[in-house]
């Protein structure tokens, strides 16, 4: 017997349940109504679980990547399961200090595709100073997985935990610089659209540790985008959000491509930003301090009272930013 | 250009890379190769992590499983995903605190089967008292994966580490139970021979814990079996370590099992059984404490000055127990 709504509404699996956007939530959800049992672990619906262990906090996440195509502009399969981990762990306010790397590859795949991919995951390691610690390798037969699929885990260690709750009415909501960019260069890949953008995948330790104290929310927009996690934290923190239609943090590029592929924009992954929550008076001080490092951070909107999630037109209307749903775009972390 | 011999000797990857045996063995050297930068982590390459955090340490673990059937006498993908990576934390010595849990679905899996597998998962979790803390699903296309895909790792707390590499001439070589019981019964479903037969698969934090002073060594033979496991505890202890023929621990049908489908019986992996090495003076009040949760628990071998691993047959002489080549048992956790 079926007992929750995902469980109860489809007979079988749908990509839509993937996506990172509303099926996805739900479906979480749902496998938290069968899997109750948390022990001593906080926020464990957050980018990163978290445990007291007494003197400081531990940080722990998992993500697993099965993008399409393996190599795109600005990184590959490998950067990107190092850098989608080390932000999980650094949104959470905590400084990243192991990752754990399993690999499941086709047989017959190249090797030297593998060590690219293993370059790659080694230079993240090194630049970033967190150390890959732990793996596993799988092997399965011809047609039995898609090339490679990585799994990366990551513990990291905090004094203080920024939560995906704390936004309040009245605090400023930042962007660490322009998003969306990682969706534009994949699906651009796949459609072969010619374009400058690159994939802005990287990871931003320093970036969030030097205004860590200041962040009320701490998110990174992947998998269904600002979208997502706008409505995340509105939900979460019980306050509405209304973005500015002049200061979208979108390059042009990131927006044609959108309408020339009929996607919504506000669900177009990044994989080295994040948006935060920060009270108004310390909102132009943390702007500042983040464009030594992307000099598009800003400011993009505001938290009031109220639920939901808005985009303030350039007439004065309010149009609803829903959770985004739907297949969205498939494999792109 | 390719610096190690894994990448040199394929131009593409073979299922004998993730059987557990010399050619993983092999890779993972290599990898290291590549990946030398660990950071202050230790045990880096036994079955976890080690990080010390001043009071206690933390050890750290991955695997993936591509077991196929995934439904067998004696367990699911779901529980052998929960056991083996609690029991890869459990071998170091530590406690298991929490685990995070990835699954890679195919567009169109049963949500009954995804539900039964869930609720697998969650039995263990809650039996173990081991929580499942931070989880990510993604969906591909069908037929980019093989049905289901899980990734698990685990974080657990020690006072005092147990390493791969302190069995000491003079020791004995003790078996939690008798072994290979899990790789027995995935053949046994896949060539459709009727056994009565089921999976080892279990955690057995408690069995460790009760005895943990007294090991030089632990490890659990899974991929690869008892032969990977001596053979590195071998190699990485400097030492030579003979089994006697007459305590063997496998059953009559596993033994049966190996002979029919010509498949090494020293490769058969369990999912719930430890090997230990334990000096001469604790070795019978060790397996006495054992053989409250299995009777089957026992001295097996013992280990001498020298190197390799050996079995003394029944009639005096010293067979080598190489460690396992070859494709071995593919998908059998």
């Amino acid at each position: 017997m079926s007992i929750s709504k995902s469980f109860n509404k489809n007979t079988s699996i749908s990509l839509e349940l993937g996506s990172g956007g509303k099926a996805s939530w739900e479906f979480f959800k749902d496998l938290r109504k069968i899997m109750k049992y948390t022990g001593k672990w906080k926020n464990t619906g957050d980018d990163a679980a978290i445990y007291d262990l007494g003197n400081q906090k531990l940080a722990f996440t998992t993500d697993a990547f099965i993008v399409d195509p393996l190599f795109f502009k600005g990184g590959d399969i490998g950067k990107i399961a190092m850098c989608g981990t080390i932000n999980d762990v650094s949104v959470m306010g905590a400084v990243p200090i192991g990752i754990s790397l399993s690999f499941v590859i086709e047989e017959g795949f190249p090797t030297k595709d593998l060590e690219k991919i293993i370059k790659s995951i080694d230079k993240v390691s090194r630049d970033a100073k967190v150390p890959v610690v732990t793996g596993d390798t799988k092997v399965t037969e011809k047609g039995k997985i898609d090339k490679i699929e990585i799994t990366t885990s990551g513990v990291g260690l905090a004094k203080n935990i920024i939560s995906n709750s704390g936004a309040k009415p009245g605090d400023k909501i930042i962007a660490s610089g322009n998003l969306g960019e990682h969706g534009a260069v994949i699906l651009a890949e796949r459609f072969n659209y010619k374009t400058k953008l690159k994939s802005d995948c990287q990871t931003f330790i320093k970036e969030v540790q030097g205004v860590a104290k200041f962040l009320h929310v701490c998110k990174d927009p992947t998998r269904g985008g600002l979208g997502e996690n706008l409505n995340e934290i509105a939900e979460k923190s019980k306050v509405k959000i209304v973005l500015d239609e002049n200061t979208l943090p979108f390059k042009k590029d990131v927006v044609a491509i959108s309408e020339l592929l009929g996607v919504n924009l506000f669900a177009f992954p990044s994989e080295g930003r994040f948006i935060a929550s920060v009270s108004a008076k310390d909102a132009g001080k943390v702007v500042k301090k983040l464009q030594k490092f992307n000099p598009e951070a800003k400011i993009i909107g505001e938290v009031e009272k109220g639920k939901g999630v808005f985009l303030k037109t350039a007439i004065g209307g309010l149009r609803p930013i829903e959770m985004p749903q739907g297949k969205l775009i498939p494999r792109i972390c």
